[in-house]
């Protein structure tokens, strides 16, 4: 969310929030600027949708999508500027930050590589140790937030396709979009109801799954989060975002 | 402080440390990266020297010097974005931000026009209401945060001429700066005893002088920093940062 | 045209190339980044559409629509360094540039300066003096441009009002914009067929008419492009770009 | 050259003119700013250094030293771009273009992916077709450009060691850097002399060598420079820039 910058909208955001229950909100650096933050902050708070800062890299032509070689230093501190950004937005709206969820290109190094992924943690941990950490499940920053005593939210897409160990099929295959609704459904209540994924080998394995992932960009993002939490509520499923279980 | 960007460096910085009492680090948008500000900060905590934000224009080329015309409810959406991200690495090392002095073209902009200079004061007592507001002696700025219950420190030049209506001469004119030592010894004097400025038309008008700013950057800028520093030593003045009157 | 950037789509410009003849290409300081270039030129080629350059002030975030205080040494250098940038890409894809034409606050300021009139002039004409310099009918640009010995294009607007002196109705008043076609349309036609212009005050006055601009972002970009392209095809009249005339 | 931005110095670039016969002049995206490439462009020309573009990937704050991961295509269009915006320099100051070497990770990254590099070496094709692309010699850039007819200067580095197969060390070994002045002529003297380097297993390899590569920062960037043409000074040989030997 807050993915617009100054003359670039995103006219999707205010919609969206009516389907969503935790907001990752850009911080500036892949996109958002400080006008967008702040109605996006405010916009979350007045929709009681629970508010991540969602940094990334700094790389707006790319929208943080482009991987970027950065030291564990450099994303410990790009991660704590960031998180510092949101939180003044937060602060001024007598809001509360609930998590941190790395954006883009950064979320998919830092799942793999150990290194990263203890310093981004380290700087969620030394900024607020009661911050959530969402992050792809099964990954390495999963591993680094669990090792830290940090919280952690494991994220699942609904529309995407998984290979044997667990890991998202990379874009540029054919078959990583699930963009038959049919099947979309099916990946999400398994993932829901058992905690498990059927792979593109169509082996069925576990799947932790705290926290469902869905884009604010893209031509059908506000009908296929409708579609998602539509689904859900059919099923009975109570969505809350992590960390506000307890308020249920 | 901190206004050195990537691969260019300001080396002053470490040394000027051993005589300032208040540190104006720079945020990221006219100077100063996440690295920059994260080593900044460290060394202001090493040296006890007090820390305060330095939000400036985006505008790294012309380091925040050129005036941008931007709306008060963008001046208070910056001052909030680069306070919060600068307080993401002061609350990671366990620091403590004593100060907000708003930088170059926004910070002149803002002691003559009252709109924006709410629109700062209105950040800051939003992020936090006990931060001191740095601001040229007599200026909009300080009017707007006395007005607005937040604490001021008037801040006034050791070498630079003022106009009888207590405003700096601008830079573009001959006798902007005083280049000569013992007219700045002289000038210094005058505000920290006297609380007086001889102006550039020979009258002699009352300035409430809280602190004195150096600027960090310019090739004299250490040799500068210590005259000041002796100057005061030698007449016997304790300098402390506002705020810390308390302790001393 | 090409004001698009990174992730951000501007969906109307392939459309309205068929409205237009001539383009006013961003550059990549206000807009446009150097894949929308290329393919916008690639666009205006295909299109029989002439290509000029649209620099702009370096201000992604407020689309080169803040004032930013610059000397007549930088216009002069940014106004080079974009024109060249675009020629890159004209060059390689076997097109020609046409014209000029300034962008946003640059050609507002531009437009009322002398300086930075006749720096942007100089710009153009030390590049190639064959380009043709588009710029607001009456003003700084065009007297500086004549002087020079550039060939220019006054352009109009058939959706702004008028002053009595010939400037555009500031956007922060009221009647600043037409909204009502049959307003538009009138303008539209008094200009082109009388040279005239009917100001807020009523009063007729003389306005040279050599191209009409059109916005290439906002909602009603296309529609408005089509009744303006229809309004003038029903007169009869025949629409080509400044420096093309030869060619009809 | 040219690699100062806004309020950033690099004050050795008038001084290394004198010592250098080709200079490779930053475009404004890792570093160089339009006012800095108007300077160096000037100075260049006034004490005949041959002019190259020395596009690099759009990281200021990495200088360009980041990897980046871009598109065969992104690579052609910052390249075309930024070639695009010197040459406007050049030709308002009525000089000449000679060559064109991409700077840091887009050169390294080029030197390995013969898709980078043929992207790359079409844009320079694409805008001139007379310009000599100066690359790592051995590389897949120079093969990319023999294969596409543009004329190559194979560059080395007096104060680098090699590897067997022809590559630089990678900057993080030890023995990447040769800090020994002697070891540093004994190597610069043997790839002129002899066309021959010793590797680091102690192998004299085969090595074409037409121009030497200085950087322009660094604090012992002059003296280094002084050095290298002291060197080949007192042993007779002289030094013109590639593309310019048939003017001696």
């Amino acid at each position: 969310m807050g993915e617009a910058f100054g003359n670039y909208q995103m006219p999707n955001d205010e919609k969206l929030m009516d389907y969503i229950t935790s907001a990752n909100i850009a911080c500036g650096f892949h996109a958002g600027d400080y006008g967008v933050m702040q109605r996006t902050v405010q916009l979350a708070i007045s929709k009681g949708v629970a508010i991540g800062a969602h940094p990334g890299l700094p790389d707006l032509q790319g929208f943080g999508r482009r991987e970027l070689k950065i030291s564990p230093t450099e994303a410990y501190q790009l991660t704590l500027y960031q998180i510092g950004a949101l939180q003044g937005f937060v602060k001024a709206a007598n809001g509360r930050m609930n998590h941190v969820k790395p954006h883009g290109a950064l979320y998919n190094m830092a799942a793999r590589d150990a290194q990263l992924a203890q310093a981004i943690v380290q700087a969620v941990k030394d900024f607020d140790d009661s911050l959530i950490l969402y992050a792809l499940s099964g990954s390495e920053m999963i591993s680094a937030a669990m090792q830290a005593g940090l919280r952690t939210a494991a994220e699942v897409f609904a529309d995407r396709s998984y290979q044997d160990d667990g890991s998202l099929t990379p874009r540029n295959h054919q078959n990583a979009v699930l963009t038959n609704d049919t099947d979309v459904k099916e990946q999400l209540l398994m993932m829901v109801n058992e905690g498990k994924i059927r792979t593109v080998n169509q082996n069925k394995i576990q799947l932790i799954t705290d926290t469902i992932c869905l884009h604010g960009d893209g031509e059908h993002a506000l009908s296929f989060a409708k579609m998602v939490s539509d689904t859900l509520k059919t099923e009975g499923i109570i969505v809350r975002a992590p960390g506000n279980e307890e308020k249920a």
